[in-house]
């Protein structure tokens, strides 16, 4: 249904990445060969967004792999391999949990067999991905069919980042329900926040909204709490890298001042999300850890020489949460609660 | 006591605008010479902050005037340069109150002294902006007083846009305290955000301050909220365009979002402007006209093609400022009663 190109590919049993920093201007594919290779496009954002990053990083480790499959100390170096990809980014779940799948899979596996067992399982992660998405999509409708339409019929949401196809597989997770109520007939506008300082409002979400024909307007990150006032935003649906356990969601730079507009209009907040994203070994948004990135993101554009603060997240406080859409339903607070039946 | 260029400048007998748009690469003076001029320079931001362009406004009239001091049809012809003046920038109450005085000045002054007069006027209100803006810094350091430091005697302010010394004369409005407080000893560090679209913040307010040898770190808007969570901020500092009757405030785009943050996290929100930004003729924010620019502002640095929403202004509440920092004084809530005092 999205007409949107895939983030991650696998092919020619090689791990492809479209190139996500040359969008909208250029869509193009980069063969990863090696785990440095799959580091280097991890950290500079090349391939993005917490579902997609875990893809890209259990294909990453099947495209290591395959220098020392069959070798002795195959275990070893899986595991070195593992180590060092996790660190890549800290902040999202996915890309630990889905290199631990992926290398649980090989080490697992039997002799002579672990490459095969790794990479269907980072197939099996990527199909599973495709599902949850619309499973999440549909969670996302059964909310959207709760609010009150404007006057013309228009449902306008609003979202922040990208959550969309880009960032996880298919139909997004935050752009999902967009799909379905698009295909469904549901008129609709979607405001894209233009989201600092890497644009990926501006330059991925309002591309791929556009190219499904769904009509998208992009804004500052600072003019949201006034398009609110106006009554244009029924609702805002954003994406997440890490809900801990009490609810608390860690979001792209931005959702926190988002989510605090919204309740101070009475406007919901939906998180969308699949179940991998939930981490209950983490109790409280404060303990999940912030990446912090380079000055040069921040005033590049400016070219300013100054001190800059620039972390990569925020927490949004579980209680600016209406709900949580996942590939398991729509989860109401209170999340203590709902939260628990996401427990394998 | 400000190292910063003086954004205009009345010298030879002509109008002399800082570019501001060329800052900080370039401090670089064009010399207006009829009132085009003058509309155009507003209309693009190369003279910007509400102060400035009521001064920069009543000089302007003074520059056109020139061209029919003495003709018979004199006063229609200051009234329509006027008007269109008035017209260039909609939100900021300063613009018309200048030009208001500038071309009373003119219009009520001895045949043949009309000039002399409108020159007198505008060369005025510039001092007296000097001097407010001083009474402002003062009526701040009272405010700065009363907070508690960080554990090393550190106050951290947050401003957003630039109300220094670009905006106002000399010692800027929102500037005025950091200014004075620097002077006297105080340890300060300012966060600046960068402001968007047109970055300000980056641009003017972290290149002023540095000037000043005032500590200053720029930070994306939409991270604002995530670094009051820190308690590095003891305070928000900022200026306005425009106050309404209730107290309500407009500024720079971003401004209401600041405030929300602020008032989640209980830092004291501090609104700092001479009694011409007070508009008792407008009861409500609501009744304030808001300016919306090109897309060109928000999408050019990406080169996305999207239609795009983009007010130049919002509004704050009445309720989320702690205490306007005014030539007058400090001005508390309740504001219907406080802003009274502001009565000729």
């Amino acid at each position: 249904m999205s007409m949107v190109s895939e983030a991650v590919r696998w092919q020619d049993q090689k791990l492809w990445l479209l190139d996500q920093r040359l969008l909208p201007h250029e869509e193009a594919y980069s063969a990863i060969e090696t785990l440095d290779d799959a580091i280097e496009n991890i950290k500079r954002l090349s391939v993005r967004g917490a579902p997609a990053i875990g893809i890209a990083a259990a294909y990453a480790l099947c495209v290591s792999a395959r220098r020392y499959a069959g070798q002795e100390d195959f275990s070893q170096r899986l595991n070195a391999d593992f180590e060092r990809l996790v660190a890549a980014r800290p902040t999202a779940v996915n890309l630990r949990w889905a290199a631990t799948k992926a290398r649980d899979a090989g080490i697992n596996a039997e002799l002579g067999h672990a490459l095969e067992a790794m990479v269907q399982e980072a197939e099996s992660i990527h199909a599973d991905d495709r599902i949850a998405c619309r499973r999440i999509g549909e969670a996302g409708l059964s909310v959207l069919r709760e609010l009150t339409p404007q006057s013309d019929g228009t449902i306008g949401l609003i979202t922040h980042c990208n959550a969309g196809a880009l960032a996880v597989s298919e139909l997004g997770t935050a752009t999902a329900p967009m799909y379905l109520a698009h295909a469904a007939g549901q008129r609709l506008h979607v405001y894209a926040d233009e989201t600092r300082p890497l644009w990926q409002g501006a330059r991925l979400t309002a591309w791929e909204l556009d190219q499904a024909g769904i009509p998208v307007t992009v804004l500052c990150d600072n003019a949201a709490a006034s398009l609110l006032a106006t009554g244009k935003v029924q609702a805002a649906i954003v994406g997440t890298d890490r809900v801990a356990a009490n609810g608390d969601v860690a979001n792209k730079i931005g959702t926190f001042p988002l989510a605090m507009a919204c309740q101070h209009f009475g406007i919901p907040f939906y998180v969308a999300c699949p179940a991998s994203t939930f981490d209950s070994a983490t109790q409280a948004g404060a303990d999940i850890p912030i990446e912090h990135r380079g000055a040069e993101e921040v005033i590049g554009s400016v070219g300013a020489k100054v001190d800059v603060y620039n972390p990569a997240f925020d927490i949004t406080p579980a209680s600016m949460v209406s709900a949580f859409l996942t590939d398991r339903g729509v989860l109401r607070p209170p999340f203590a609660d709902s939260l628990k039946l996401l427990d394998p």
